[in-house]
């Protein structure tokens, strides 16, 4: 039994991704494909769509055989603690390869430059400080650390999203000793950033973009995706009454940023170099989220950078609680959010050889990942009216889901 | 210049607020009249159904002369604290007397009262420590406690609410050496907790709760307000889109007691005995304000306790925070919301005697009490539209509110 496994979002799952788990199962010439996928909030720092268990049933149906979560504490963090959590939890599972999308399609340009970043570590870290110091962002200044190292170059370009992404899982087998091999597919022609739909492959944010703009399912957006993500978004709307977007936690936001007092504020995530001070100079200057991300911006604070601290803010996740993320490099479990029959064999075969617990929900094991897991989940549904929040959460207490 | 101060909240000011307001400036044969005013949150645990501002220029029009605010750290207190903050802002101004409403009109008995609490402490004490102990609840806990003292005589009976208040004036008098002569009138039949209007003297209570569930102004609330009121009542609704109570607050305090750690619930102010525990079980099994407070109400945790709870949750404010309010017995600065001519020149004769500032604004100086106030601010105005919150939030900045 070949398995595959795959990092993704799903936010939403389109033909893109549906293309993307084609070519994997082809390249990796896989019989079984795992989905390590985020939970309510995603690593760009930002809500998702709809909720993890209609994100799951949509990928189950579109033929992933197996997702499981990746933790909240390493879903809204940049690339190289993201990878870490999505690497180690694949690991957790045995599972053999894991294929990403890249520019080229071609592994060993990301086996060469690990090589070349490996061995020049040093010059790499010192040009990432230097390039911070100065006043960079983080992606300018690794940018240029990697240019540095010459990994920038138009056949391996680590200036490109997916790229970076990729680099950042080999890095995290190699550091992890993982025993899992990397494949890589040659990603479709949408961008990760284009805003518009063109064709029936799009991005996801061109999709949501659509979704956003017009309040319910268009035409336009139904042809990017296949149907059973449109069902799922249909009916996620329809009971949630709304599709999660940053603007409808804007007025909790600007609460918690107004009334937690600063040294609150400096304990979350993320929230330093004064930007406790930034975050309650502005919170009553701004009328709406948007216009909240658009005053902080600065070179140094990249967007994403800022939806993440909003994300923690939001979560309640403080620099304490990431201590664990950050300092060791197992899970302490691997949760199911959902599976068919060949993820259910799989499943089956392999947890007698793991080394940490298997878990569906919330309240099988005690851990703090787990509690924090919660919040988010608490957090997430703050804004869907209680009746209805109070149903969706129970999907955390029974599962996972079975197609 | 004979000074009489009242000790108020005007939530709203009503036909009631103006016969006592009368029979106050007689008894007290005053020439100016002093309020100190709760801000936006009340004794009983409940936002104010206008903000203060609206409230001070209600009292002015009616013909309060000086209207002070009491501090937020004071404001949503037991009695006893709630009365000391009172006494001594008034203390600091250098007014004369202070005139409350009780059921005899009669001063006396609330001196003899102090006396016989005074003398006989430790046996109050003990009474309350042993009720507490036994699963009472703090008020049934001190009725016993005073009735073990025979202060709960017809004649002078420590059960009714106005007189508890009132003889919590005297303690406060007498405890914090204040200058102040207690001067008190008979309240008019319309009893505190009335819930329905029925002549032109109605309860607050009975006029919010028609308000409540009218959400308009009504011929019914009309007749029990001076139109001073009903004009700001009605500006205040149409221009915040909202009069405030708790159900407009509900998933903003559900969102806290959900995502806040165990550890942060544990260090607001009164929640303790395990509340957290309690409120984190009930918070997501409610739909509205109301079914919470009834699923949190226990024997022990009167209606009032839990809503202060919910103020203090809602308002971010620790039991660290408490502390200065409680050790010390002069208030740290005395702030005027808005006064007439007649108030602005008793404060001019008294502002050179005062041995703390006199302030209008919130910037004005720098103290945890006045960060406080602008926590409870915010959290207060967070239900309104921002562009709006933020044309309302300006009167902290500016003011006082001059007649």
């Amino acid at each position: 039994m070949r398995t595959c496994g795959l990092i993704v979002e799903y936010n939403p799952f389109h033909n893109g991704h549906a293309y993307h788990l084609e070519q994997s199962i082809r390249k990796a010439n896989a019989d079984v494909t795992i989905a390590v996928m985020s939970g309510n909030f995603l690593q760009r720092g930002e809500p998702a769509i709809t909720d993890k268990f209609s994100r799951t049933r949509a990928a189950l149906t579109s033929g992933v055989d197996l997702v499981v979560e990746l933790p909240h504490v390493y879903a809204c963090q940049y690339a190289d603690l993201f990878s870490k959590g999505a690497i180690a939890t694949l690991d957790a599972l045995g599972v053999e390869q894991v294929c990403f999308g890249s520019e080229s399609g071609n592994i060993q340009p990301f086996l060469d430059g690990y090589n070349k970043w490996s061995t020049g570590k040093a010059v790499f870290e010192k040009t990432l400080k230097e390039a911070l110091t100065s006043g960079s962002s983080f992606p300018q200044a690794s940018r240029e650390a990697y240019r540095k190292l010459n990994l920038t170059s138009d056949n391996f370009d680590l200036s490109q999203p997916n790229n970076i992404l990729g680099f950042s899982y080999v890095k995290a087998i190699k550091e992890l000793n993982a025993n899992i091999e990397p494949v890589t597919v040659r990603r479709t022609k949408s961008h990760y950033h284009d805003e518009e739909i063109e064709y029936s492959i799009a991005s996801a944010t061109s999709i949501r973009k659509e979704l956003f703009n017009q309040h319910l399912m268009t035409t336009h957006a139904k042809q990017a995706m296949p149907q059973s993500t449109v069902n799922e978004l249909e009916t996620y709307l329809q009971t949630a009454g709304r599709w999660h977007e940053w603007e409808g936690y804007f007025s909790l936001l600007r609460y918690i940023v107004q009334v937690t007092p600063i040294e609150g504020l400096q304990q979350i995530h993320g929230v330093i170099e004064g930007l406790e001070y930034r975050l309650k100079e502005t919170a009553d200057k701004v009328n709406n989220f948007h216009e909240w991300l658009e005053l902080l911006k600065t070179k140094r604070y990249t967007y994403t950078r800022l939806q993440r601290v909003f994300v923690h803010l939001l979560t309640q996740l403080k620099a304490e609680d990431m201590l664990k993320a950050t300092e060791t490099d197992q899970v302490p479990y691997v949760r199911i959010l959902g599976m068919n029959e060949q993820g259910r064999s799989f499943i089956n075969k392999q947890k007698k050889k793991m080394t940490v617990p298997l878990i569906s929900n919330l309240q099988q094991m005690t851990h703090e990942f787990l509690t924090i897991e919660e919040r988010a989940t608490n957090a997430y549904y703050a804004i869907i009216e209680p009746e209805v929040g109070r149903e969706l959460k129970k999907q955390e207490l029974t599962g996972p889901i079975l197609l």
